[in-house]
């Protein structure tokens, strides 16, 4: 389905067992931006020096990486390349997304021009707008498409995951059609929830929320 | 200390007891946002109908206002209004906030574009970048400062938020000043972890995490 689809045939797959909980998988991508953080030239990781750029203790850290079926070496810690090709195959990322971008307002015009998604694999292949004084428009160096072409799009385009910057109002129906669509994965930017079927995650980005927390804090 | 202080003598102080958790927080923007989702004319509220539109249960809607002060009336449910008005005061959004914006990147640029800060309660008072090509163009109404000139400004327009969307080399430098400058709380959208002294509060928004978190599932 996936553009840019690479299998590597000489990576065995990881030892993963069962499953991960939740807040397992949401720490692995700082471990691994963490170790891109370590200087070049640094072969092997303690736990230690990996918990303290990730902002955890230690002990978080190995229990973490036990989960993947890897545990450091006594008095060595972690072989950082290895270390690194496990979390990216555990996080999915040795291979490429293709992302829709739903709403080529303010928010959905920086998300397209954000330089750091291809970077982690992630393409930006298409950007919506219901608008069509916007349609045909350059964003990130793509077209603005009309949202009514979105299932097409998506089939043709092999398009996995969505990105929803439209307003509130919107986000339910453009959850739906690309639900329907074969996508099962949502980001969700609208400042509503959204309900999806069984086996479609959504995360949710939400700066009211994240400023309302702020506040609550602010004020105490 | 902030822009906007509006006491309002006729509301007595809500009955926050002791503690709430984070977890309850964390929902409370949300219950708050989900009361604007009523329609203008309904006065109460049940827990259930609550719960639907939170996207949560309705046994958790309940046990998190009860942290609040607030149980409804069996039969009747929440009265509307009553909620609202503690959640805005738990939330201290009774009174607004001064924000800055340290970094006129596209992601910055956006931020300080975004409508929703206006309506509620936060006031984007000055943006800030350390590229001298930028400085005086306009953004979102503003004019970007150079990044010399933080400390003074955040004292001089009582800025008591700061939203970092600066790259992430520049994230922890950029914390420390604010900090030092007596900023409390901090909104992180660079990709790292930064550290704070005590009473800071950091909320951290990352994309690179958040779709990491949705291959991770896609994958499986």
């Amino acid at each position: 389905m996936a553009l840019f689809r690479a299998p590597r045939p000489g990576l065995s797959s990881p030892s993963v067992k069962g499953d991960i909980p939740a807040a397992t998988v949401s720490r692995l991508p700082v471990y691994l931006r963490s170790l891109g953080d370590l200087p070049p030239s640094q072969d092997t990781c303690s736990s230690e020096q990996l918990a303290s750029i990730a902002g955890v203790n230690s002990a978080q850290v190995r229990k973490d990486l036990s989960h993947l079926g890897s545990y450091g070496t006594r008095g060595v810690g972690y072989h950082v390349a290895d270390l690194r090709e496990q979390l990216r195959h555990a996080l999915g990322l040795t291979r490429g997304y293709a992302v829709a971008i739903i709403g080529a307002g303010n928010l959905g015009s920086a998300l397209s021009n954000y330089a750091g998604f291809g970077s982690w694999g992630f393409g930006v292949a298409a950007i919506f707008d219901n608008d069509p004084a916007r349609v045909g428009e350059l964003v990130g160096g793509l077209a603005v498409e009309p949202l009514s072409h979105l299932e097409e799009i998506v089939a043709e385009r092999g398009i996995t995951i969505g990105i929803i910057a439209t307003p509130a109002g919107a986000a339910q129906e453009v959850a739906d059609r690309l639900t329907k669509a074969g996508v099962r994965s949502i980001l969700n930017f609208a400042p509503a929830v959204i309900h999806v079927t069984d086996g479609v995650e959504v995360r949710r980005v939400d700066l009211s929320t994240e400023l309302q927390i702020l506040t609550f804090h602010q004020q105490r």
